[in-house]
């Protein structure tokens, strides 16, 4: 990863500044959107305790890839910066809203998450439930600011393309069928179906967001979708991979736990060696897909797409 | 309620038909719109178990007042019919994934609503969970219809006004004062302010989603915010009497749960007479908000608000 992250490509891009940049505009805009408390005196903020629950689940932890991969695709596009930065923070709070549900007592019951106590454990369950909650809603408040800042048809479009990935036929749905799944036996195209809408639908949702803010060209749209869904599935691969070779340490949440769980997973269904041959064929397929999409500026993309099949945790 | 309903006001409006007439179209695009399954072949739809889920929490049951509030204030302003429909049901999404999870376990542990086992009795906690979850997501997706039969700029206000009423500083916020109440004294105006948020909140944001739906004048917009808001003071007022004062069988939940679970209520707080009195006020203060508001057509507002304080379940 180091070499990849910090050596030059043909184009003069190095992934490690731009990561670095990107990253403290998301985390700086995090903190301030994810509000503190109410202005003293007022009463329309959010009260101190959910706000309290809803920062820990966001701040200071996470790849964010997913907030990388909106800022990537909008320069990829040369889009509106303004609202990729706003797309970017939203697809966040929606997959920090996801682990705060999935790790309650009731879904995957798990006490660690990036190192630290799960929200549940920390703040109670019907504070982790509301505080999942609040930061959905959060994230669609995002990406409808008043002042026109954003255009409104983006902002319309970012919100559809998010309340897709997210719902029933997108991450919620996908959940549903990881749920029903323990201790069946599925074929590799129910997994594949599976994984796609768990994790790839909001991965996949997160590149069409960035690209929402710049292009409406169907073919390059086309061409970003499959870059999207490519990689969406290879980070799924990717996790069953670390889930059975890494320990708990390095992946900051407990490592073997689908196995113990009976969960079905590349790695049960496939194998260890053909899931990492997957994997690199998907990233094949996304290499591919980004050089068909005729891109002002594709490094940053081609650069995450290596970074989630590389990645260590 | 039957003569409010059945009789004709001076400007020739009959409540029963109109309120009829919208519920039938409500219903169905409800019924539509939480979909059954994927297309046969495909697999981009949402898995049934969990669809199955979402629409016992929706369909069939409820007063649906906020649709009827979205609908009525869209009439008053003479607004797009479209995108009213699509508000009310967004808003009716909202409020059935707000209940689903507010019944679960480690929220109020309820097993009865609307007369029915609650959706995690029915269906499991998990699924309950996710089925909360993918309502919210849902209801973003309906107020951004792709083929632009919606304006984008009511699309963006939508759901802008959606995820404010839903989120921290709204409903999600309302209840996490709640949970935070129990065995506390509140004074009177904190038990407002927990009130605001709680139900007010989505209340009076589906009379703004209503009035976005056509108009842009800030003095009307004021007057309606206005209106929305002593309606949903009023909404949660008459809630805390009924929690006393009816049984079971007639409220389709559990009666006197709050009491039992030791909860600041207005019946508690300033007693049950001085509380029917102040849903009085506040539907004095309604009515003078909507004479204020110089509307086309304000007769159906009217009678909802009548409805909310006159309401016996």
């Amino acid at each position: 990863m180091m070499d990849a992250s910090t050596s030059r490509t043909a184009d003069g891009f190095v992934f490690a500044p731009w990561a670095a940049g990107h990253l403290e505009r998301v985390e700086q805009a995090l903190s301030q959107w994810v509000t503190a408390e109410a202005p003293v005196g007022q009463t329309h903020g959010a009260p101190a305790a959910l706000v309290q629950a809803m920062r820990y689940a966001v701040l200071d932890g996470g790849k964010r890839l997913r907030p990388l991969l909106v800022m990537g695709a909008c320069e990829a596009v040369q889009g509106h910066a303004g609202a990729a930065l706003r797309g970017a923070c939203a697809t966040e709070l929606i997959h920090a809203y996801s682990l705060v549900h999935d790790d309650m007592p009731c879904m995957d019951n798990d006490v660690l998450r990036r190192g630290k106590p799960t929200v549940h454990v920390q703040f109670g369950e019907a504070c982790a439930l509301l505080a999942g909650d609040a930061l959905q809603a959060l994230a669609f408040e995002l990406l409808t600011p008043e002042d026109a800042q954003v255009p409104v048809s983006v902002q319309a479009q970012l919100c559809r393309l998010l309340a897709r990935a997210a719902g029933s036929a997108g991450m919620a749905g996908g959940q549903a069928i990881d749920l029903a799944s323990v201790g069946q036996p599925l074929s590799e195209q129910q997994l594949r179906d599976m994984h796609q809408r768990k994790t790839g639908a909001l991965l996949q949702g997160s590149v069409l967001m960035g690209a929402a803010c710049g292009t409406t060209d169907p073919d390059q749209w086309r061409a970003l979708s499959d870059f999207g869904s490519a990689i969406g599935l290879a980070f799924q691969v990717v996790d069953d991979i670390l889930d059975v070779t890494a320990d708990s340490a390095t992946l900051g949440k407990t490592a073997g736990k689908d196995a113990l769980a009976d969960k079905p997973t590349y790695v049960s269904v496939l194998g260890l060696e053909p899931s990492r041959r997957y994997a690199r064929d998907l990233l094949d397929a996304a290499c591919t897909a980004l050089a068909q999409a005729r891109l002002a500026h594709p490094a940053p993309l081609r650069a995450l797409a290596h970074m989630v099949v590389d990645r260590s945790n």
